[in-house]
């Protein structure tokens, strides 16, 4: 799977990914107005605003880029409503020929771990058929567990050519109470960075390993030394533009082939006709407001590639 | 909402929750067949066979118990059908009186924090209506990103009169990978604790606080530890049974006054017909055989509080 993220990536020149998290304050009041008219002030009204507004997003953006990660949170709010637009999303953004890296952040003991696998990127048994649940490319681990929790998804990747992005150092400020603490002198993070090492060997794809890393932008002396520590390791790099982290910051978590990383933006994106630098396109053309936010983001950060 | 788990717990005596994690395999072929028959070989099919299988646990066993725990991904694993079911106990579980633990392992920045928060403990706003997604009681969480990615959690407990209990230890055999690497000669989940207890602090409900900790049976030696370090702070206790830890296990997690610990169970009650000890029962009676390995666990535990 990786493999595919990366030829999409040197396809499109775009070492970027749209960050698909609809907070209903982000959704011009056109668009809510419209859905909620039609369904009421009711889950499923939210969730169709959040639909709409997304393909929006998608049909002015997806020629540009090569991967979009919907953060599963955005929709789970909305409760079962909201998780049948995350589904949508998904499958339209696949028919797109989008990649589809589901931010989901999931991990826990072996058991439940094969199931979050199954749901998210594999397949379940149901008498003589095997169906899909979310069916996404791509999504988010949580390290917390330990290998034994990690182990089911890397199988999925290797058994489905699917892909994961281990969380190793979160962008967020607090993000070092724990994973920056020292153990024999070296920070959590270098060891969780390790073991995703070990982990990869289990699933390589060409160059790199179906095994990737979510590095925070937000910490570019860290990306340094873990882009040394894992050569084989595709970055997800969250926290470029609204949490902060710049272009420059970006360059650490690349290697030298301008391979290695790929650097998600959300609200920067899709809430770009918010921005002044956007205004004005107003906000009935969001969509392409994003899409100047997609050109802009694309040629800041090869800039330094 | 911890009080109100205590009061259910001392009404019942029984200082155990329900783990409704239905794997399909522990489902009896004939409810399995009959789903199937009913709906086909669909992810549909899938959760109306959990869903009568849960019912079946629940009508026979709710009288004994405060609290069940259902663990999300079982659900998820069947996509949004899965997720339907979920609600769906969750709800039932909610009319039968019962305290629901929503096994959802969920944490990640902030703002993606307080939408699992809304959507599983809390509210959304659409429109002028504030609207439930899940409407669980507490929930599992993650503390991998540190206190920004906690707090909005607490901050729904405080609210919303809801609870949490955060991963500390973890019962899985990998769980000591990262949570028992020394920092300053302390295990991480030591320090985790601490945080644990700050947390705490700020949703105080009675005697115990709404935060509570994830701390495995398998490790009792820990857990002697960590009750000293959390004096306030209830246990959800996993492990016990099917995962190796026995009632001896299990007593240093309790308080001088009996409190402090509700004991998780899964395998061992739902798939209780399956043991050689429940195997009269047959599998069509595996309600009854459920409703005995309850009263059996019951009295296990108690014998050494």
């Amino acid at each position: 799977m990786i493999s595919q993220l990366i030829e999409k990536i040197q396809k499109t020149k775009a070492p970027v990914c749209v960050g698909l998290d609809p907070m209903l304050s982000y959704i011009p009041e056109c668009i809510v107005k419209k859905a909620l008219g039609e369904w009421g002030e009711t889950l499923e009204g939210a969730a169709e605003a959040v639909w709409q507004f997304n393909k929006e997003i998608i049909d002015h953006t997806w020629d540009l880029i090569p991967a979009v990660k919907p953060q599963i949170a955005m929709y789970e709010q909305f409760g079962i409503e909201g998780l049948k637009v995350y589904k949508r999303t998904v499958d339209y953004c696949r028919e797109k020929g989008l990649v589809v890296i589901g931010d989901v952040k999931r991990g826990d003991i072996g058991s439940t771990s094969a199931a979050y696998a199954a749901g998210h990127l594999g397949h379940v048994q149901v008498g003589e058929r095997t169906l899909s649940g979310f069916g996404t490319d791509f999504i988010t681990v949580n390290p917390y567990l330990g290998t034994d929790g990690v182990k089911p998804f890397v199988d999925a990747c290797q058994k489905e050519d699917k892909g994961l992005f281990v969380l190793v150092k979160t962008s967020n400020p607090s993000s070092g109470e724990f994973q920056d603490k020292l153990i024999d002198g070296r920070p959590l993070y270098e060891l969780v960075a390790e073991k995703v090492v070990e982990w990869g060997e289990l699933s390589m794809d060409g160059d790199y390993s179906n095994v990737g890393a979510v590095v925070g932008a937000t910490y570019p002396e860290m990306s340094r030394v873990l882009r040394r520590l894992m050569p084989k390791t595709y970055f997800l790099v969250p926290g470029y533009g609204a949490q902060g982290g710049t272009a420059k910051d970006l360059k650490p978590c690349f290697n030298e082939d301008g391979l290695g990383a790929i650097v998600n933006s959300s609200r920067g994106i899709i809430a770009a006709y918010k921005q002044e630098k956007y205004a004005s396109f107003g906000a009935e053309h969001f969509g392409e407001a994003a899409r100047q936010a997609v050109e802009d983001m694309v040629a800041d950060i090869n800039q330094v590639l």
